[in-house]
């Protein structure tokens, strides 16, 4: 795992530590700096933070005034907003990350606009010579599962060795014609990079606000998301938990696993739970509907 | 100067300091959490910061790579980034303000979108007695210099004195009768309210990146901005000045008095230098263009 | 209804059609540039469209390729998106509207921040004559129903005539004053204005796009939203089924009626379809979140 | 040059045009879903549009209210707001384009986000045998001019078809690597594209404001912006300059070619014309700052 401003960083973790009177978050502080590795050549690393979980209930007081001031403690207060989508106290909170990344993650990333990015340049620096390679085991699962894939083909080991084999050669073969023509035909860095694939990685610094993280996270760390931007996101929900622990249950409980569900879901409930029995045929539901409600309410085991 | 949530911010500037191993600015520190007093009942108070001036610095070094480092040192960079008009790595750094203004101001306030908000809510507490009433000399100095007023009506100074007592008097009739719609006729808060004029004071916390910021000053502390949302943008300079001081050195020099010039006016300058006689005849600008040129290129006293 | 612009925008009305080549809702075309009432002297305006319910499909299926086309039809693509929170095919429509409301409106309006506002500004004209008053009907039923008034004192007729006597006084009165600040003591728009009530008429431009509104219309249709901005939210509601039928109705079966469970709901429910009796005491929930469950799943006259 | 929808997109251009109350711009109607060849294999295509040159005018006449209408007339307006730096009017209009470009420049296109989105995903569909190859003359072009290129390195033509010969056999060898990994070893096509190289073409539709679009314009058809995403640039302009011609004139007048000049160089200026004569040493510049000064100012010539 190579990185830039490595030095630089370490550095700051070795400097004494500085007095301060703002908010501080004392799990977050003890990972501040130190790279979590992800993937084979990925990292996150936590660069800053601004607030806790007091900073959210002390924003939301605000806006309610004096009058109901610890009416509620912290936690419920935290509870009561993320259930009730008052979203602007968790706008209050703000998290900087450096990530190093395979570019086809960034692009996926960067989709979230509401962030600020500074990323690598490879029009003004060289890229280095590292590429994602999936593992073997997850290039089987990843083609069983996702219904994205041609499924009807199986993936046995051994074409699955040739996969990691072939993305292997193939990534280092780019990277020589790229320090090829940069050193020996002088091209710009600007148009050699353009045969780098987009398993090559990357770096950013990246800041968010945490309503908007949660949401990331949200679509993200879902199981539609695909595995490698997975694995990033489930290390941001480790850094959310140590850095607001109230907030990090509070999104778990009440939005990670939450489902929303219509009306008409409601209503075909309800009529179960008085004893009627529902098909989908008298549902009234169209069969992906269908599929989704059985799925939403968990009813797999009781409807055949 | 009442406050919401006084006791509670004064508790954080008594309690010990704490220990973080983040990016601290010393000078701001200082200030955290005391309300700057702007206007007749208003303050800004620093409620949280992220990042310094090195933050900005680091963050243009990932864009760059390695090779770049230390080429130029950090004041250089921050010059180097605001006059080419770089502006991703200000926006790695935050700040959260508490401020309280009147209603006519937060509504140009509110119109900067790249920021989060928590605004004190007169649906769900009730307003404090405090209108802002402007001081006897502001209200000739603004009648006179703006172009918007009726220039031609004269303000002396006994009308002047009947602006002041209209507003006092207006602004108390204003709150008895909200107070009695409240208490004695019961009449819900979020109705009551729509009986107060929009000089009452109103809170917020208010968060936004430096680049952003700088944009808002820029706009917000010109001499085209209303009187009063100056005062607060001057006041906010001041906490630039002590939080990110090259940031704030190199705005001043190359943003806040910098002005945008066209090719055609660079060209009539550049026929001045080689000693022309130019005129608004011979310029090819329309009279306002013409006015513009000489005000930008300050020639007022040079072309007569 | 005084209106800006008024002969103007008759005029684009009057003026033949135009032939253009673009998307076309045939339904909105006949609503375009007609004030619809709101409130006492408020209106919402079509002023412009982009796009109609093909441009959602249309933009869909760019990022599913040639593969999916035709594969569902429109109704059901876009029922499919609303369901699973695809958003972005959504973006690719957008509405401008012309709107007349009172500034306490405007006030929640402004917090949805990706849109674009054109407002009228009252320190360049002189604000019109024009002041919400509530009906007297409304005054009464919104302070029975809304648990942040004073629900302890009953509001009679009596009682509620005096609240619309004393705005209107009030109103009449801060115009006079208004206008003698400005016409005779030669004061500055600018501060004259700042004696107006939150209740004064303004208006503005509004552009934002569908899937933009339809979180706006989500919020502020809501019951929890204050009646008068519930006003506008209701028109514009018609305005959508008018625009684009097919996501209107997906808006309103999968979104605007839908709730959001958590986990913990879904388990309570499906131990209440195997027959298992649930209380709020063996529910594991807070007595909150025990009435909100009730309320979610529609249970109280199932649960006592 | 392949593309999605492209029957669907023809049948539009065909239908009998549509009669429409709305705001239209007759000459971007001409130009109305053809593609506009960009490099070797892209493409830009107005799907649609909202308002013109006199939408800005109407919204930016709310904002004055009824007093200043007709004062100034629609070109003379517009030039004003543009020099004054009134953004808002310009948000007023929108456009939606269809976009076939290579991903690396994808990637800095992203980067605006005041924008909405919809991309081909190489998840769900299979990319085409599309990458860009740059012209043989351009690879010399942009590594003669480009400082940051190795500059010490000669281009010459036999390197250059090197280059040339490298990327074409390399996107070639990618693409049959990715098809096979597709079709043989039954690879799903979310890890099959991680072998793809940054050249490789991808499309979108972008939807954007005037206002953001300008920005956009300014910064990627700026000689400081790679050549293949000022060759987009370069026909956006095209299609501005049809869509808006008083816009366009505005800005390429008072925005495009424009320069900031800080106070100091005003000064500088000054003397100048009052016949001293300006040194680097005695100006206060720093040898950066003096050669930016040259050139905006046009010195060069007059200063050796």
């Amino acid at each position: 795992m190579q990185e830039n401003n490595k030095e630089e960083i370490e550095k700051m973790r070795d400097e004494s530590r500085t007095e301060t009177m703002r908010a501080v978050s004392s799990e977050i502080e003890k990972i501040l700096y130190k790279p979590i590795p992800v993937l084979d050549h990925g990292f996150i690393r936590v660069i800053d933070y601004m607030g806790n979980d007091s900073s959210i209930v002390q924003a939301a007081r605000v806006s309610y005034g004096v009058g109901t001031k610890r009416v509620q403690e912290d936690r419920g207060l935290i509870n009561y907003l993320m259930r009730h989508g008052h979203t602007t106290p968790f706008e209050m909170c703000e998290i900087k990350l450096h990530v190093k990344l395979p570019i086809f993650v960034m692009r996926h990333w960067v989709r979230h606009r509401t962030a600020n990015i500074n990323e690598y340049s490879a029009r003004y620096s060289v890229l280095s010579n590292e590429f994602y390679i999936p593992e073997l085991e997850q290039i089987a699962r990843q083609s069983e599962t996702n219904k994205q894939g041609k499924s009807d083909v199986a993936m046995d080991t051994a074409k699955g060795q040739k996969v990691v084999d072939t993305l292997d050669d193939f990534s280092k073969s780019a990277y020589e014609k790229y320090s090829h023509m940069l050193d020996d035909l002088g091209l710009t860095r600007e148009l050699a990079r353009t045969i780098l694939p987009v398993s090559v990685y990357t770096e950013m610094y990246w800041k968010i606000d945490l309503h908007n993280l949660l949401h990331f996270l949200k679509l993200r760390a879902d199981s539609h998301a695909q595995y490698e931007i997975r694995c990033y996101a489930n290390k941001i929900l480790d850094i959310v938990k140590a850095w607001v622990p109230f907030t990090y249950d509070a999104f778990v409980n009440y939005r990670q696993n939450a489902v929303s569900v219509s009306r008409k879901c409601i209503e075909l409930n309800k009529r179960m739970l008085k004893g009627k029995k529902i098909t989908q045929e008298n549902s009234g539901l169209s069969k992906g509907e269908w599929q989704e409600f059985l799925t939403a309410f968990d009813l797999r085991d009781l409807i055949s």
